[in-house]
């Protein structure tokens, strides 16, 4: 048998079983270590010609997208960074001058977050291979996990899905971005290149979190659940869905999309670009309707409450997903959200 | 200019400005997070046919090894291990059997230790990579660092050197060990392919750190300086020096050799295998010679003072390292510790 006849997911669940006991299943790795404290610990292995390409992305910016999809899964756990280390292989005629780029990327969205490279291996390997594990701290109070998403839950992006996959169609195919703006053009470029892990969230969270809490029941400690939309946002609702054992509707017209994907695709193909495209790095979020309201104003730049979590039983059947995208405007007929078009690694 | 041109070392310089000031130059990173208490953490990437090779090494081994390294990385920052990541890159055509066999060897190793796989990553490369990151806890005083050895101080080895690159010829030429007895020919092919880290050498240190501390001034803090040997001997002792500014002495009938080797080899040979074979994850220690007596009684298995940490000056000169093997029977001349037979990554 063959890796590819079971693919990531059936080798994932045959690995599984090399772990402790509820280890495997979010963004990143929760240990206790001191009381009070967790640790959390994320890792992630690129390979050149499956996840970079000189094509579309500069040392530089593989560097950059590295350091914010470990950083995104730190936010995702509801952690604060500490730092990263990566191992590097690398073929022995590569430049010199491709590897400091790399790290120039590497450090440059890092400084954003206040944090840094901590360690590290070097080795020789006939492919660029960049692996990349990164550890934060969070309070165990405060973790975000998937599998705690409540009934009546709001769903909640933090901000707009789509624009990086529009950002690679646009190094891909020049041609299509001929009627956008310049502004318009590079901002969804950076959206693919620099992509920004949504670690300024937190802090606006838990502000939200305590405030609310002195209205009400103390003792009601409120659980957020929720993952990053790096793999697409559809993906994370499904993915949080089934690790709470729960199902959800999406209204497709609160999905905030840029705008300029209008002058770009139809509506249709910006909505399914936003569902599967992957790589945005916001954060989908769980958590009461009272908390999720402010926390979408205050975050602005197209954070939005997209959907509720329902009860399971509701949309379930043997062949889709729990999860039902509806209109209100009745112009879509409801359809369910698939898993299909995502990416496959294998 | 290619990476080839300026090696590895020449690599490892250039990405060093890249991270913090004082964070390169150990077997692992140390960050603190809660008072009291350090982070150590450590990162390996494995590749396929540079790092093991179904010729001489069945995945299963592989696990093991790759585990011990970075095991044997926080046994030498004197950390307990609390748990490792696996980064895993495949290729499709790879049958699962294989990765399931090396997460055998893995856990085989890490449950030796009381530690798991808690987190990680599966992709699809050309090439099979395997990217371990440990992390593990440390009282910050009581970290062991290559940069804080004293003049005077004794160097322990916490065992034989020689036996896994005796094991790995053995591997590679069988007809070498006819005149061996199985007993022998296994225990040094089981150095090669299951490695032990020395987390078993921490709490006699510590025991006899806290035992003598009651006798004398409370307040003169025992700085245990060292590193583990997985690159050779020599390699350990030089790097060491090195980071400490400070030269050695070592006494080449005290360096502890598998007896069967006398069986293999000539002395001389034995000898090069111990300093520069590589692969033997012990753990290389300076401490003051009342301290080093009682732990190499109590280590026993070949743990041994090899020599003293000397002035640098007494033999330094331009071209060879700061480190003299002297011979007390006068048989052989003293000579310079080299690096250059140590192993080239590039």
């Amino acid at each position: 048998m063959k890796i590819r006849d079971i693919g990531e997911q059936g080798l994932l669940e045959r690995l599984q079983r090399f772990c402790p006991p509820g280890m495997v299943g979010d963004d990143a790795a929760v240990l206790a270590t001191t009381p009070g404290r967790s640790l959390v610990v994320t890792t992630d292995v690129l390979v050149d010609k499956v996840h970079f390409s000189d094509r579309t992305t500069a040392p530089e910016d593989a560097g950059w997208r590295a350091a914010a999809a470990n950083l995104s899964d730190l936010a995702a756990m509801g952690a604060s960074p500490l730092g990263i280390t990566v191992g590097l292989g690398v073929p022995s005629d590569l430049s010199v001058n491709w590897v400091e780029q790399l790290y120039q990327g590497l450090t440059a969205c890092l400084q954003q977050y206040d944090t840094s490279i901590v360690g590290g291996d070097i080795c020789r390997s006939p492919v660029i291979t960049v692996a990349i594990t990164a550890f934060g701290e969070a309070s165990p109070n405060r973790l975000i996990r998937r599998s705690v998403a409540q009934l009546g839950d709001a769903i909640v992006v933090t901000g707009v899905h789509g624009a990086a996959r529009a950002g690679l169609e646009l190094l891909l195919h020049p041609e299509l971005g001929q009627h956008l703006s310049d502004g318009d053009r590079m901002s969804l470029i950076q959206a693919h290149q620099r992509p920004k892990p949504r670690l300024d969230v937190l802090p606006v969270l838990w502000d939200i979190l305590d405030s609310q809490s002195k209205i009400q029941n103390p003792k009601s400690k409120i659980q957020v659940a929720g993952m990053d939309s790096s793999d697409g946002l559809a993906d994370a609702i499904v993915q949080i869905c089934r690790c709470s054992g729960v199902g959800a509707f999406i209204e497709r017209s609160k999905i905030t999309i840029p705008p300029a994907l209008s002058q770009l695709i139809s509506p249709e193909q910006a909505l399914n670009w936003a569902l599967y495209g992957g790589e945005d790095f916001e954060l989908v979020l769980c958590l009461p309707p009272e908390k999720a309201q402010p926390l979408v104003e205050r975050l602005g730049n197209g954070a939005a409450i997209v959907g509720a979590i329902a009860p399971r039983a509701r949309y379930a059947n043997a062949t889709s997903s729990e999860i039902l995208l509806v209109d209100s405007s009745r112009v879509y007929p409801d359809e369910h959200l698939t898993l299909t078009q995502g990416f496959q690694h294998f």
